[in-house]
């Protein structure tokens, strides 16, 4: 059983991160700085998502002598294309009819420093999308604005819960923070 | 799209399913009874789920007339054998013992009723838990009180965060509504 000895820091303005982290019974400040989330060409997915938490935990680095630091990043995977977040209603419709009818991969990036010292893994989960009518996708965009968040769909969201007929893997995964192979990373520092 | 044009009736007390249908958007009012949940020998885990949402949507029927009444029952199964609430504090840890490292299977049968008549389904998720210590079992036990809960465990709370792996289905229908078959059934109205 994991027992804290250290305050956590978690770097992420995530609402849904929090949210999990609370629901942990971890105690935690969330500490942010603007970064650059900009990744190398020829990266896979999975080497995406490691490698923008690995940046943001650099960043955050000088704090791991007296906390244990987490940073995440979630990425959205069509056909090994990445989905980022939309840039206006336009885009973000754009994104949800590819998602609409098929199944696609959430990556979530982790990276927990201590000591100076980072480490990271990634968690990946396939998500199944029933066909969304334009409607559908309209009335989401229009009610719940997906502009913060990765493949423009919160799985907990409406459209979530309308849409999503079933996962295999983590859900707290696609929600932004697997929690279950967090709490096993935090059990062996 | 739904188009919600009569009023809804959640027959359960569960606040999970409140919640969720809730965030589906839909008005709702709660009403309850006290019923027998018993269920005929020999019945396979979904039989039994549908039974018993079958077996409430019956006590309701008279509301249909004028609401669409919406009852459900959610039950764990392990090997076929059928895991209900648990009835104190050793037997919540006999079950979580069981669960413990191993899958197993969620089912929700729901009943909806419009009109006099009522259409029922069910879904499945397998859930896969990790490894779960005698401390931690002991821990969740104590602090969060699963005794209202099918498998003594919500996997909202903080044992479904840290213990599940994995799951193959809808989250939801672990929660006790399967909500993306339930708006599809909805639609059919």
């Amino acid at each position: 059983m994991y027992q804290q000895t250290l305050p956590i820091i978690l770097a992420s303005k995530s609402p849904r991160r929090q949210e999990l982290l609370k629901s942990m019974n971890l105690d935690f400040e969330v500490v942010l700085k603007e970064l650059d989330e900009s990744y190398p060409v020829g990266l896979l997915p999975a080497e995406i998502a490691v490698h923008i938490a690995e940046k943001k935990a650099a960043a955050f680095l000088e704090l791991s002598f007296a906390h244990i630091v987490i940073t995440a990043d979630t990425i959205v995977a069509y056909k090994n294309q990445i989905l980022g977040k939309p840039s206006d209603a336009k885009h973000a419709k754009e994104i949800l009819e590819t998602l609409s009818g098929t199944n696609h991969q959430v990556y979530t990036g982790v990276s927990i420093s201590y000591n100076g010292k980072t480490a990271s893994f990634f968690d990946v989960t396939e998500v199944f999308f029933n066909e969304l009518t334009a409607e559908q996708i309209d009335y989401y965009i229009t009610n719940c604005n997906p502009f913060d968040k990765a493949g423009a769909y919160g799985i907990q969201d409406w459209i979530g819960l309308i849409g999503v007929e079933k996962i295999i893997g983590s859900y707290t995964n696609v929600m932004g923070l697997p929690t279950e192979k967090l709490y096993n990373a935090l059990l062996s520092i």
